[in-house]
């Protein structure tokens, strides 16, 4: 099943499900008006969904025609937004750039950050310049969508906390980051809002793909129109989903609507390209002693997406414009 | 107006108004059922929760007797709880116990972190020990609500965003800070879920003591009974809300219902006491060479809460048992 949500002028949109082909969708407003209603109530919410879901295949539900530019990300506001870090190739890559040292634990503690889900961006949303001299970067991610995980809760026991998977881009802008880093209280004005792919999809509609905790299909990032990178988001995901959410709940217990991502994809073959223009800035830098991509500039144009063996387009496309 | 929600079993509780002398209140679902809704639309519902006040008052609302083990936090879950770190005092102490230096732009640029509002803790609840390794710790803090905050918002018009104050205990494992501080990602594992005043309170409740965005009140906490601390929490307010706002909205827009902490209250006068235990922690260190106070432990009990100069308890009493 895949959910999206409608913009209709409200905070948190009205909640619809999308047809099997990604040409159609139906209002779902029946069974639960936004997508933070379903999920506080999956337990009695998915199986209505799941058969307005049925009956939209038939025919039987009023189909209206899919405009990416009329949906808002799957939660246009979530009341958390937990970020790790988990492809160590990014992570070692990026961290050098810094001049700084990957932390000792690197292999055996996920890296995780807070971020900010109050304020999320559409798919489809222009992205902020801001200042450019902040250095925009994009980071093309996989995440989970959590229901209720009580504190305590053990990567054996994780499977049963993912209510679905969306992308999202992660913005950055990594001239903030040193600051923000020196001070030690973690990323803040260093990560405006992040936008979410147009659908949030149930585990079971991604086959065996999803397996162990991961996602192993390639995630393909363009930059005005050209392949920037399409690394596979499985194998290289050194911590699961199922690893960082025993890691989120050791002292705390998560709400329904918790958005967790796996960090910037990354691969060591480098023929796999990045997901962000950081890791290739970096690879420059070490091959010609300097960087030679920019940042992300006014006009610019990022596309994120991934695409099952039947070339289906799973999440539909984050397809976003920097405007000054 | 004084604002508090009622536990109910829903996951937002139940919305209520509370009388002048704090020993009654009237539920407001007939005006907005959550405080979060009543927030996302405060314009409308903010002049008829202020009718239904003045109806409490005068008896013509239904009065419910006022039990604190009744109510929730304000808001039980937030789409955003940021801290900041203003009482410089308290920075410098805590930084010189981990053997770190302040940051150079500790005078001229406000320390904040992206704290976890997913689920937070009632007034009453009982504070989850952990491991008593993890040093358990308590904050005494004054927050604010905020409404909608949009990107690039000055501190001239912050005082505008400003919808409630209410007060915080923000409980850290004190143990688990240095690891995370290394890793750069800020704190996560070592904040487990804060808890909140039983009132949430608007500005003009508190006459002249709210000015230039500080609460010129002291702030009140006792350990088993005793005194720990009663420091004024207005002057030595380093940055004040107002700059705090500013600098969260820098690179982001924030949503109605984001709680912003000014960090532990901590005054330069050794009288004043503290409001948690690593700074006596450190004063101790100083003084005699190593710690003498231990961190909380199973039953221990805090109480937090602040007075106006007619001894009137303005938000209630954060009145917590430590459990194993």
């Amino acid at each position: 099943m895949r959910l999206a949500t409608l913009r209709d002028g409200t905070r948190d949109g009205l909640l619809a499900v999308v047809r099997g082909d990604g040409e159609a969708l139906t209002p779902a407003g029946a069974v639960a008006g936004t997508l933070q209603q379903a999920l506080d109530g999956w337990a009695e919410v998915e199986p209505r969904l799941r058969a307005l879901a049925a009956d939209l295949e038939a025919g039987r539900a009023p189909a209206r025609k899919l405009d990416p530019r009329a949906l808002h990300s799957p939660l246009p506001r979530a009341y958390e937004w937990v970020d790790g870090s988990t492809f160590l190739n990014h992570t070692r890559l990026v961290r050098r750039a810094r001049g700084a040292l990957p932390p000792p634990t690197l292999e055996t503690e996920p890296l995780v950050y807070q971020g900010g889900g109050g304020v999320l961006l559409a798919p489809t949303d222009p992205i902020p310049l801001g200042d450019p001299g902040w250095g925009l970067d994009l980071e093309g991610e996989v995440c989970v969508i959590l229901g209720d995980v009580p504190m305590g809760t053990r990567a054996a026991g994780a499977e049963g906390c993912i209510r679905l998977l969306c992308l999202a881009n992660d913005l950055t802008f990594r001239n903030l980051v040193p600051t923000e880093m020196e001070k030690g209280f973690g990323f803040f004005q260093s990560k405006p809002a992040t936008a979410f792919s147009p659908f949030a999809v149930t585990p079971d509609e991604l086959g065996p793909a999803w397996r162990g905790g991961r996602l192993h299909l390639r995630i393909t990032v363009r930059l005005n129109g050209a392949l920037l990178g399409d690394p596979d988001a499985g194998p290289e995901m050194h911590f699961s989903f199922h690893d960082l959410v025993q890691h989120l709940a050791r002292t705390r217990a998560f709400t329904p609507g918790t958005i967790l991502g796996s960090g910037t994809v990354s691969n060591a073959d480098e023929a796999r390209g990045v997901t962000c223009l950081q890791e290739r800035r970096v690879r420059e830098t070490i091959g010609a002693g300097q960087p030679q991509t920019p940042f992300l500039r006014a006009g610019d144009r990022v596309e994120i997406e991934m695409r099952d063996g039947a070339g289906r387009n799973l999440f539909g496309t984050i397809d976003q414009v920097v405007v000054p």
